[in-house]
This record gives C-alpha cells, sequence and structure tokens, in this order.
C-alpha cells in the first residue's frame, strides 16, 4: 500500500492546469449528458486551477489509455470519470494501471471499505464487488460515501465515479491533494446591445488589456429579447476592475444600457 | 465559390464516425453546460453515424488547429460548435482556414445571407458583422435561419454555432451531406438490482454476444430507491432481441423484477 501523498504547498501557483477525461459510450452516444464537467471545472476554478481540455472518449481500452497518457503528460492534473462500477464495461481501473505501467491489485483498504458499506459480512463481499478494490498498486484511494466503492489518486492523476452524486461526495476529498493557483476573479456584464455592435471595441479593449480575458457569450431564446453577457477574467483586481469600466463605457458610447451582474472585483 | 458537395449514398455504409470539437472558454470555466454533444450525437445516432470522441477545448488558435487536424484525419466527420460570432474571440473561421491551409475570404452568398438578415441596408454591414462572412475559400455554406450568419462544411469538418438553437437549427441542413451507417437498434432494460449482483452474469451474456454492446448505468438520487439502466445496442435486430430476453432471465434467476422501458427491438 502506497504512503498518502504530500499535502499541497500553501502557496499560490500561476502554472495549475487540468484536464477532465470522460469516460463513457452513453455520453458518446448522447443518452447522457455529461454535467461532471461544469462542476470539476467550477470548483478546480476556486483553487485556480484551470481546465485547459476536455476529451470523452468511449469504453474501449486503447483509446482510454492513450488519452490518458497525452492528458497527463500535458497538465499538472487529470481528472476522470465513469468506469469504476463492478460491470464489465467498467474498466478505468484496467487502463489506468496499463497506462501507468503498474499492477492492478486488490487493495486492503478499498475491501474494508466496501465490507463497512455492504454491512460488515465478508459473504456480502462477491466476486462482482470485489472487481471494485482492485487498484493500481501505487495509488492512494478517494473515499466514496455515498456508494463505497473507492476512486484513487495515482500520479497526476484522480479517478473518480461517473455518477454526479457520487463524483462530487468524492471531489469533496481531492482540494487537500491539489495546488493552489492564483484565484481567477470573474466579473459579468450584461447589455442589451448585439455583439456585432460592440466587436470592433471590445477588439480594442482585448488588445489594450492583455491579461483580462473577455468573452463575450450571447444567448438566444425564441419569444425573448436578446442578451448579451461579457464576462471578464483576470488575476490581478485593479486590471480588472478597469476593463470592467472600460467595457461599460463602451456599452453606453454605443447607446447601449450595461449591468454589471456579478462582481468578484467592485468597480 | 466551391460547389455543393455531392450528395450522400443512399446505401448504408457501417464505418461512419464522428468526432465533435466543442471551442469555448467558457464550457471550460463551468460557465456554460454543454448541451450540444448531446443533441448531435443523437441527431447522428439517428444516421448510424457513431461519435466516437468528444473534444473541449479554448479560444485558442494553436490548440484549434491541433485539434482540428487530428480530429478530421481520425474520423469520418467532424463536427465543432463555437467560435463563429463577430466579436475578438470568434477565432475557428481563422482556425480551419488554417487547418485546410486555404485562405479566409469575405464569401458573396455568406455577406449576402446577412444582408437578408439585417433588413437589406448594405450600411448594417458594419465591419463586425461582415467579420461573420469570413469563409475558408472552399466551403459550402450552412444556412443560420435563427442569427443569420451561416456556419460551412469544408472537406469533412461542419462549423456550427455554439448557441445550442442556433446549431440546432443549422444541424437541420446537414443529414443530406452526411452518408447513412447501419441504425443502431437499442433496447433498455430498468431493474431493481444492484450492479453488483449481475456483475458475473452480465460479463458471460457480454461473452456470448460479442456485437451487442451491453452497458450497465445505475443511478443514485437521494431519497430515491437505486436503480439501474440496461442499455443494449446493436445493428442486428435478431440478436439485439435474443440478448434481451437472456438479460431479462438472468435478471429474474438473480431475484429481480426486470422492465423492457423502450424497444426498438420487440423481444
Amino acid at each position: 500500500m502506497s504512503e498518502q501523498p504530500e499535502k499541497a504547498a500553501a502557496y499560490p501557483s500561476p502554472a495549475l492546469t487540468a484536464a477532465i477525461l470522460i469516460i463513457g459510450n452513453e455520453i458518446l452516444s448522447g443518452r447522457t449528458k455529461d454535467s461532471n464537467t461544469s462542476f470539476i471545472a467550477s470548483r478546480l476554478g476556486e483553487l485556480g486551477i484551470k481546465v485547459r481540455e476536455v476529451r470523452v472518449v468511449p469504453d474501449v481500452k486503447d483509446r482510454i489509455i492513450a488519452a490518458l497518457n497525452t492528458l497527463r503528460s500535458d497538465y499538472t492534473y487529470v481528472f476522470t470519470t465513469g468506469g469504476i462500477g463492478p460491470t464489465h464495461d467498467d474498466i478505468t481501473a484496467d487502463c489506468v494501471a496499463a497506462a501507468f505501467n503498474v499492477p492492478l491489485e486488490l487493495h486492503d483498504d478499498a475491501k474494508a471499505m466496501l465490507l463497512a458499506h455492504y454491512g460488515g459480512d465478508p459473504a456480502t463481499l462477491t466476486e462482482g464487488r470485489l472487481r471494485m478494490a482492485r487498484i493500481p498498486q501505487g495509488s492512494w484511494l478517494i473515499p466514496n460515501p455515498a456508494s463505497g466503492a473507492p476512486g484513487f489518486q495515482i500520479g497526476n492523476v484522480f479517478v473518480m465515479a461517473g455518477v454526479p452524486t457520487i463524483m462530487q461526495a468524492m471531489f469533496d476529498f481531492l482540494p487537500d491533494r491539489l495546488g493552489r493557483g492564483e484565484k481567477l476573479l470573474v466579473n459579468t456584464v450584461t447589455c442589451n446591445l448585439g455583439e456585432s455592435v460592440l466587436a470592433l471595441g471590445m477588439e480594442k479593449l482585448q488588445t489594450r488589456y492583455a491579461e483580462i480575458e473577455i468573452g463575450s457569450y450571447p444567448s438566444f431564446k425564441p419569444g425573448v429579447a436578446a442578451a448579451l453577457s461579457l464576462v471578464l477574467r483576470g488575476t490581478d483586481a485593479d486590471l480588472l476592475a478597469a476593463a470592467t469600466i472600460d467595457l461599460m463605457a463602451l456599452i453606453k458610447d454605443c447607446g447601449g444600457d450595461a449591468q454589471l451582474l456579478t462582481a468578484d472585483v467592485p468597480v
């Protein structure tokens, strides 16, 4: 059994990145809408960790291993969801072990967690259930208060369940294991103008404030007046406030009404 | 201006695959939940085209170009959403042109579509709006009944808007341009047993019916009894019916109640 990984450093690092790997035919078939990405990305954002890529791959061994090896070399952290249950289509642990080139072993603590979850009688640990205690050598378990079978961390990869409520319960154990990046501050401005009216002015604004990421997100709902959300993101509060004030002035100059919808930084 | 691409062949091809490339910081930040994947995947499924990979990348030129070139070489079709509006963060058309190594040109028909959408007065075609008529050379336009600015097809890549209602309106123009694969038939069986009870029996069933993909999807909702959905997919109706009957018998043998929820294939 491996030792617990070191606690994350307390000082912020500006360059912490992450990828999310969603494993499962049910997302690719359209049967299930992925909601894990937005949950994980939001929680990581609070820690100053930026999600830079998401991939969804089918329950196919070679495809999972290849994606995992690419992502774990390209980003600080990789978070996987899906494929850690007891059935034949749950092959994530096998694939992670293969990607790290380590054996998959029956893990005593994982077995104990399952035993506790199923009421303490060893007879309840059927072959199917014991499959969920097979963990790549060198992993640190991620407890699963929702349904017993743990996830695990190996290296910079965090392996979690696909069912959103279970994944979310697991995720609560991760922040202690993760570093802290510079927190991204976000201001959101809404207005009643079309994107194209503001486009040139915003481009100039983006050039002037290169360190602030300015995103433009129109919404179209039948029967509702078109609305435009402008989202400003950055780590420097003063710069963010200045860019937000300039953007609101631009909207006014173009004849629109601007509203500061949410603000990490008061302007 | 390019000629229209040939109509898709009428006979089914079993090997039609697709990837979806979601372009946009707003998905990676967790601000917006992607719903385009499930829509596109479901519609392609009806045509017998299997989505085999999804990637989400940020509004960063090199990252979009690299993902596009990988996916268009690995799959029959690539569908992109996002980044085709008039603002500075809309760089998809530039990236597609770069990936295909063709110039980005002001497209007469795209300009005409914008003019019609904005009421016919050429003065309304501001520099910002004209940005949306810049189309990679050799593309075929995809009309946009919702908001005017067209998407486009170049080679095996279909470029659409990110806003779901607009993307969906564009998608209606695509089936004529796509081939037809063997339609995947789906039976869904629900039961009141835990996954681990059925795991070994299902594994044997999966081995016996190698051509039928059997997926197991538990749901956990606080306060609601756990339910298990078993999804069987295949192109051979007789095999699918036989596997479904055997699975329902397995559930009964394990002491559970099985319900055939939806049946493409009566069993």
